[in-house]
């Protein structure tokens, strides 16, 4: 047989000069015809071409050039009393661009921010790639010396600043001049809607200034390749040193369009954003909010009463938080809610969470969707797809189905449970555990200039979580813990993830971690941190530790409850390895 | 300034063989693990990767292996009393691919099919491609001619044809074996739950004896490129000798997820099949419903009354279909119809849709979305997004705005209306004609076998969809008419789509097509071809004229008014070329 489409890269390399050729001699005002070729293992075949008309690196910076086309008038940004159209953004982000390379920013140079979710963060996420740049959104809650540690990694060349944090930027430069390095510049982002509540020295830039210098007919700097890197995200450093990780034009374009999908966005949402802008590029919404036409809320400051508040007054459709954030609404006082005006999506994830805080959040009208993923796979990765068929299962059971991960998304290629030693496949059984492994088009290039760590995080060409799960027969999957966190007790895994979900059923608890503790004898034993409710002061130990034996087998319940508020990163996880620390100071329980 | 981005192909060769030579060197058991690398532009840098853990070439294929694990247990298929669930037709189509490979089927080779909207065609969207083949679907109405020279131009090298289709097949066969070519082999399409209609003679395959043999363990041949070509799909030639358009992986991926999102498609639906898995590959919905997890309700032949009945019967909530299939719907008798049981998403297209014909629909309780591509472009390649501030505005002012080709959808990177000689912007005035031009990853690779043609729609770096539209203020477009379609008279273009949208406002019509006849004194005059509706055979010429002139600026109403039936491509576009050709025998008016 004949193959008729076959290898032929020297028949495409000739049929596109040909194509040059003739356009050059049918016309010359179509010079501008511009065109390319892989030279890898195209599978061409005569009559195909390669070429602008039906080739464009993908990248979401097409998305925010669409909306001001097909959702012009239409508003893109509340904060306050500031309020954009997506027309009004398009132009600010043209500017913004522009002004960036007035001041020197080349192709591949790094910008970081330091700023909550404000409208700069998000014109940021268009402009900065727009003027060929990559930009590194920085975790608010880092001190001047991790600020400087990473701005020096980083090698960003400007730094914007919420005027907020100032001072913790400015102590990063001092840092900086210490060591001799030179500092970033810097470009304060002020509240445009009041004065500016800082002398702006000669070193410094002002926001509203700088854009109002550029160009609208900026000419955009596509990226050449989809592969080129469009952002860099510093992991949160529950167990480690912040690695940066970066994100492509590809994979963030496709992963904004799988997370759209997996939460259900259609044309037009109304975003209350309750997810920091600066942990995973918002778990890549900044830019699916664009593609579908949204209208983004930004709060400077995440309480309840903010977002009862806000859902009230925007007709919020969608947002987005933490477990942590969560739990924060369901134990607000009623004060500060209010009624929903319809069922509001919130996309829950970051960490598993309890049944017992789904229950209430959709007693409350919220519908909730369940998501998992880790920086490294641009946020979101699977997704807790809810199926019609146990809408009549009860509220508890309901509500275990939907604390399960899920199954992996439309940009990804496959999520698997294996060994991780052996890379064998888990039976889907929903007992045997194993690390969760990605793979596919919305996992990272890789950790900047750690190319030892990307090699460990790739090794055996999948990406390996460091989350350990399960998978049930419905394909569905299940973390139990981080590999790091799992107590090993008599040579019994405990999932502390299963503890914490019994902890989360006692009705004083508020908050709860459980971390291994030595053990002479059983080498480990649960260790529980609990943080109680108000006005539950009275529950001993002993009480949460029979409520534990109770309702789990009896090796499982923790053998130590200590009573304390819960160290957390920004992004709202626990950080148990401080716990871990202390578990370990109070020595050996038997 | 340096660049810490920097075009560094030979640092991540670099990087690339230390990564091999690390994983080799800690532990044998990852030997798998595989790579690539881009010798492009890529702008890599320190630490970052290229490899199988984060890329996959875009394939819709991906689309079932998931579905098989997310939706496994959900209904995929059902047709009569056959019903399949994602995990079967998974297994299916591994059945499938494997057989075609023991048939000789090799990468690149094309499989073509002749069939109507049945389970098999459904499976070969899936299977051809995972035995690394092309997908050629063959639209049902060719005559054995026509069929015999679409074989012999794509080099088939097996075609699926269904039972009712046998003899065009055979008769295609016989004109083959006069010109002394070899047939491709038959794999005969029989009803699955009824006896075999036909002999199946030895050079004959039976489809479900041919799957039944098949390996289910079949390792898929992927893609080694994504812009590897996936299908073939034959212009319907309403205008020339149908042209073979290729898509690519990348192309069908990328625009069965844009078609699923400006649908509205959420996650489960029910889509029953109107639309032609032969055209567009079903506008690429085939595949999008399987990333979706839907249901494919499949028909035989498609009238108003197993509409309606599917649409009760399956609880529907999707369907698509070209504004004929519309006009059947809304002019079908009453005691065909029956009572919606909630809102049906139709998506149209395929030609402008008539006002009138929306309203009817939306009276009915169809909820109508407007799309407009071409097979070049994938099918789908503009909506009209439809804004909540406009739901207010009268029902014929809602229609007219629907009725309109609106924005780029998410896969393509800009539409727009263009001088065809100068490549000038037309203004957004609503009134200035130009033509429609695409950019972007879903248009075509090219018309196989056809450079010529491929560079002429290609010129400028434009794909030149050859029909004409203006520009609305709010950036929506507007279809006036085919470049080839439009009457000029006295040196005024007249848009032959608005006359008809005026025709259909005429009780007593049910179909109409204007064409140019020519004319001594105006060079051309707009003549319409009119089908009435039953029981409006009084109707006159001069009625219809009047009532244009009543409706329309003088010079644009029809001079000549012809009652008859229109002639039609299968997927119900009027045949213009052959009614331009009956209004040339007329002679000239005046």
């Amino acid at each position: 047989m004949n193959h008729l489409f076959r290898n032929s890269w020297t028949r495409f390399v000739c049929s596109f000069n040909r194509f040059h050729f003739s356009i050059t001699q049918n016309s010359s005002k179509f010079s501008h015809f511009s065109g390319r070729f892989e030279p890898e293992s195209w599978r061409s075949m005569e009559g195909m071409v390669h070429c602008s008309a039906n080739h464009v690196p993908l990248s979401p910076i097409s998305f925010l050039d669409r909306a001001a086309k097909a959702f012009r008038d239409r508003t893109s940004v509340v904060y306050g009393s500031v309020k954009y159209t997506w027309g009004e953004t398009h132009e600010r982000c043209l500017r913004l661009a522009s002004a960036l390379t007035q001041l020197g920013i080349s192709t591949g140079d790094v910008v970081a921010t330091l700023a909550p979710n404000v409208p700069a963060m998000h014109e940021l996420h268009f402009a900065v790639p727009m003027a060929g740049a990559v930009l590194c959104t920085l975790n608010t809650r880092y001190d001047s010396a991790m600020l400087s540690s990473l701005l020096t990694h980083s090698e960003a060349k400007i730094i914007f600043v919420d005027y907020q944090l100032l001072e913790i930027a400015r102590g990063a430069f001092q840092v900086h001049e210490k060591t001799g390095a030179e500092p970033p510049l810097l470009v304060l982002i002020s509240e445009s809607d009041g004065p500016c509540p800082v002398d702006i020295t000669s070193n410094t830039y002002e926001y509203e200034s700088l854009l109002a210098n550029g160009q609208n007919g900026f000419q955009v700097r596509r990226p050449n390749c989809e592969w080129d890197p469009i952002s860099l995200n510093y992991t949160s450093g529950t167990t480690s040193r912040p690695k940066g990780v970066v994100y492509s034009h590809r994979g963030a374009y496709l992963n904004s369009l799988a997370t759209v999908l997996l939460h259900g966005i259609g044309s037009m949402p109304v975003y209350l954003w309750t997810v920091p802008m600066f942990h995973c590029n918002g778990w890549c919404l900044i830019w699916g909010l664009a593609a579908q036409g949204g209208t983004n809320i930004c709060l400077r400051k995440v309480t309840p009463k903010g977002i009862f508040d806000s859902i009230a007054k925007h007709s919020v459709t969608h947002m987005g938080g933490a477990p942590t954030v969560l739990n924060m609404i369901v134990n607000s006082p009623v004060s500060d809610q209010s009624p929903l005006p319809h069922k509001v999506e919130v996309m829950t994830g970051g960490a598993p969470p309890p049944p017992q805080i789904i229950s209430k959040m959709e007693e409350l009208g919220f519908g909730v969707s369940h998501l998992y993923g880790l920086t490294e796979t641009y946020g979101p990765g699977t997704s807790c797809i809810w199926k019609p068929e146990w809408d009549s299962l009860p509220l508890d059971e309901r509500s275990k189905l939907k604390a399960r991960q899920g199954v992996h998304h439309l940009g990804l290629e496959e999520v698997d449970i294996r060994d991780p030693v052996t890379l064998a496949r888990v039976p889907a059984d929903g007992k045997t555990m194993g690390e969760i492994m990605f793979r596919g088009n919305t996992v990272m290039s890789g950790y900047l200039k750690d190319l030892k760590a990307t090699e460990e995080a790739f090794s055996g060409g999948w990406f390996r979580s460091g989350d350990l799960a399960v998978k049930h027969p419905d394909n569905y999957i299940e973390v139990k813990d981080r590999l790091k966190d799992i107590v090993i007790s008599g040579g019994e895994n405990i999932s502390t993830v299963e503890v914490e979900t019994v902890l989360f059923g006692h009705p004083a608890v508020l908050e709860a971690a459980v971390v291994a503790r030595p053990d002479d004898h059983w080498g480990q034993t649960p260790c529980a941190f609990v943080k109680l409710k108000e006005g539950y002061d009275h529950v001993s130990a002993q009480e949460i530790i029979k409520f534990c034996r109770d309702h789990l087998p009896h090796y499982m319940a923790p053998r130590t409850v200590i009573f304390e508020d819960l160290p957390k990163t920004s992004t709202g996880k626990t950080q148990k390895f401080i716990l871990r620390e202390k578990a370990k100071t109070m020595g050996s329980l038997s």
